[in-house]
């Protein structure tokens, strides 16, 4: 089959790789879109030392399992569901866990991905495959809602304009008065007055801690000393990217300002497509590119590039050239 | 007077010091004893660089106010009481705050010092001079119970095995079911393992993520990192100790364990008094050194030795030599 795999000297199109093997309890996925996600990007530069094929964030359709023909997006952590952390509520932090497209697990750049069956979630007819193809980082956005009691916190400055931060601020903005997004691309910060939300530029900024919650989504080591800066005392500050290098700062004022620190990964895909069937999120529209799977050097210069938003690999484009 | 200055050139006693100026609100008092603390040790070595008189942890007798006559301690924030995280409970925040011997504020290794009266609480007859001292330090351990919920907490790992890592053992010993302290110092570690608790080696420790809370208390940049390889996924880190370099390190784990990192700093003393009087805790006897103003020198030394645990100025001696 066709697919995008990652080795030693990059990231490469494949028109020769092997189906998918089938591990017990897993089903095989005909892929209909796949998008490319920061991680990916972090990925092809050496972060986690993934081998194999990319790709965790997708829509396609069950072709064996309970949700046969019919389309389903997938859950990213594949737990050993034996363990006392799988036992305990912890599965997505299985220490045997492989995870899709990131850790020991072939991903959904491809024609076909293996999935297990207890990680599928079915796709109502109401979502369309340009809105399912971002239920995991919607998911992952969303996490912040089961980690923080948002119900008195009044100001959030989210830091970053890009696709994370977009779905952070889609949902933060509806339950936080005050969302402050907080950029460096005036034609992304765009995107987000569009929303009615209030943006400023990082070159701008009033360096104040005067933020309840501050979501760090820059993907960048720059993110968390700004945050620092931002935050009030005991307040919290939301880390949702990580990031391959080191960081190299001050951690004093943490324990001056008593501030809360958490980390931040995967969400709860079922409040993903609950709200979005609900009409909660308007995520119609935020796909700007659209390319076959051969196309993989132009779609990882896109996802690189300020004027795009969304960059999704779409298997019916590869099979038409 | 006599006093312990810092200046630009070190730490120095000095007998000429003038007696503290009252400004509106504060009490004058006169120090029995007072102790040294890590964050006097840093502040030595440029921390935060004060410049006055060093001492935060003190008992001594009112001269003037409510509590005339009598002996006191006294919480080390003076906060300006009119601004909005005054009004809102985050008074410890306060922005235009000054901290007794710390950031602004002339301390307690003094004859005298100079405190507002709301900062002060009055010592019960049942608690000694040796306890009281120990009443701030102790207050700070306590911190860790107003911010983490303990009560599903099942296993805590503490870092580092001097003075805040005993009373942070003593506190959370008492109401956490396996509480293991990780130090470099087999004597130091004596005094834990004569406590009931557990106490491990550093070079012989077994990083796993097992511990469902870590508690650093190292004073060092090397507890953070090592936190984070103690710390369950979804667990709790707690800093507890500044340190004035910047800290190098990988925070990827942060975000992919889910972890919450608390910055924990000055403590309820209402709560540390209400315990202590109600023998809780055993803090007799943890006092090693004591020490006239004029011996400073030997006194810091002392507060570096492993051998020791907690160096005290003891006013009375100064005044009989």
């Amino acid at each position: 089959m066709h697919a995008i795999c990652l080795d030693a000297t990059g990231i490469h199109y494949r028109e020769d790789q092997p189906q998918p093997q089938l591990a017990e309890g897993e089903v095989l996925i005909d892929v209909i879109q796949a998008g490319i996600c920061e991680t990916d990007l972090q990925l092809a530069q050496g972060y986690m030392n993934f081998r194999g094929i990319l790709g965790h964030e997708f829509i396609g359709i069950a072709r064996s399992g309970s949700f046969e023909g019919q389309r389903v997006v997938g859950e990213i952590n594949c737990n050993c569901r034996h363990c006392l952390r799988c036992q305990t509520g912890l599965g997505n932090h299985c220490a045997n866990r492989t995870v899709v497209g990131i850790l020991g697990h072939h991903g959904a750049f491809a024609e076909q991905v293996a999935i297990p069956q207890t990680n599928l979630h079915k796709v109502p007819d109401d979502i369309t495959n340009d809105q399912a193809v971002l239920i995991e980082p919607l998911a992952a956005a969303l996490e912040i809602t089961t980690q923080v009691d948002l119900a008195h916190v009044q100001s959030v400055a989210i830091l970053g304009d890009g696709r994370l931060a977009f779905l952070c601020a889609l949902v933060l903005g509806r339950k936080i008065d005050r969302t402050v997004v907080i950029g460096k691309h005036p034609q992304k910060l765009e995107r987000f007055q569009k929303l009615g939300l209030e943006t400023q530029q990082l070159g701008e900024l009033k360096r104040e801690k005067s933020f309840e919650l501050v979501v760090d989504c820059t993907g960048s080591v720059t993110g968390l000393p700004l945050a620092l800066e931002l935050v009030q005392p005991r307040g919290t500050v939301v880390m949702k990217t990580t990031v391959a290098e080191e960081h190299n700062l001050s951690l004093a004022s943490i324990v001056i300002d008593e501030v809360s620190l958490l980390g931040s990964r995967c969400g709860p895909f079922d409040l993903a497509i609950e709200m979005l069937s609900a009409g909660c999120f308007d995520i119609e529209g935020l796909i700007t590119h659209r390319f076959p799977l051969k196309k993989v050097e132009e779609a990882f210069c896109a996802a690189k590039d300020t004027s795009a938003f969304k960059v999704v690999f779409d298997l019916s484009l590869a099979a038409t050239e």
